[in-house]
């Protein structure tokens, strides 16, 4: 394990998802963690005689606050700014063609959907309408759910989002599933350790454990960070870490959990 | 004029309006222009032996810059910190209850929309498709569309917004209209100089008055600054400053838009 070079990806913040160019969708998350995250790792390779270099990609929301960090003899940080789900899949799938990426942490709160159309509700209702009279004579299931799905997704008068969105009535915003960024990783490479997060709300903990388990059935996580928010409040912040399917470590703390979580990562460095 | 004690509400900063607890729909406003008007409006009076004293009640969304002013003998500032549509409309309204208010400047960027309701577009379809093999028989266009619309507002299956809204596929956001703030300040005193703001994309000149003078006719504005987008660009931010219909003057940057709104305001004072 001597003179080893190490690249490390870390991702942080919250992403901005466009309605138009004064609205947006955004994400709730400071990028604290991840700056926490960033912190850990330098202090833990500093001191890590089996390490010769390091390179830190921080792959940080805009909006986010960033770590206070320099780069020095043994470990440089290069910040790359992102704003939507799609900047940060150009990203990542940049970087992971480039490098070959030791240690993924994907902290970044990232948005499940993304505005793809918006329509005056009494417009959709009246399409909605006139459609139904034409088929009503058509009786196959199939072709009517296809033609209402159709005017759902497509409506004759969509608004323009060129524009600012304006409109006299209530509207309906049609929202996409955004790719998934943590499958990226393995797909890429089956060597890279992966730590996944996994936040829900108000759920049992055994819910929580399953919520975390999917992620690393899904993604090949190596650990996960897995919260509640009502346990997220007033600078307490509980994080369960999960590896193989197990709790193995409870955290109070950013600061704790981003320690938790470097410690055990580097556990076999 | 004299021995005048002046209440000034100056609004700041874009709203942010709740989807569940980690996602929102944010309007994008740094509060830099409030900040300004703030500053001009404090060096302004400090130096007018007209005004004996002066409150001025700072609106500010709490995502946006705060003004950098201090309260002295003469000029006392009271920050109020709001988030969404709602949380603006309960502290304007109260201010107006309990405060005779002289001059009411409305920079902040409100939200035109706020969530009410998600659901899986599949879902949406597989009921609106249920609906239509029952209505068949019926045919009141009124009565249809009534229940069209019932279904899209308040659809069977609404994703649960108390928990972190979750779907595997594609969902539609019902987004309602909100309350209009600027509305409220002629409507409780005739008295009160209204400044609105007017803030389009990609129009002509002549679109961008015509929508100014819509705002005035339907709030009774003593002053309007019309802006468009295509020119708020690299520190750049033309505005237009516009009176009885027509434009009196014309800014850019948004130091001079300030100092021409207050000049202008105080005229006659």
């Amino acid at each position: 394990m001597l003179n080893e070079h190490l690249n490390i990806v870390i991702t942080a913040g919250g992403t901005v998802e466009s309605i138009d160019e004064v609205r947006s969708i955004n994400n709730l998350s400071s990028g604290k963690l991840g700056s926490y995250l960033c912190s850990e790792t330098i202090k833990l390779i500093e001191n890590n005689p089996h390490v010769i270099s390091c390179a830190i990609h921080y792959i940080v929301a805009k909006t986010a606050i960033k770590p206070h960090v320099e780069s020095n003899d043994k470990i440089s940080v290069k910040l790359y700014e992102v704003t939507d789900t799609n900047s940060i899949k150009n990203t990542v799938e940049e970087l992971l063609n480039k490098v070959h990426i030791d240690y993924f942490i994907h902290s970044m709160a990232i948005s499940d959907f993304t505005p793809k159309m918006i329509v005056d509700v009494n417009d959709l209702v009246q399409e909605l309408y006139e459609k139904v009279m034409k088929i009503k004579e058509n009786s196959n299931e199939a072709i009517m759910k296809a033609e209402i799905d159709s005017i759902i997704r497509n409506p004759r008068y969509a608004i323009n989002r060129q524009q600012k969105v304006s409109s006299k009535a209530d509207v309906m915003m049609l929202l996409e599933k955004t790719p998934k960024i943590i499958s990226l990783v393995k797909d890429k490479n089956k060597q890279t350790y992966l730590v996944g997060f996994k936040l829900l709300r108000n759920v049992e903990e055994a819910q929580l454990i399953e919520a975390a388990n999917k992620l690393t059935r899904d993604n090949g996580c190596d650990l996960v960070l897995a919260n509640d928010l009502q346990y997220i409040i007033d600078g307490e912040h509980i994080g369960l870490l999960i590896k193989s399917g197990k709790v193995i470590n409870r955290f109070n703390g950013k600061q704790s959990i981003a320690k938790g979580i470097i410690e055990e990562m580097f556990r076999s460095l």
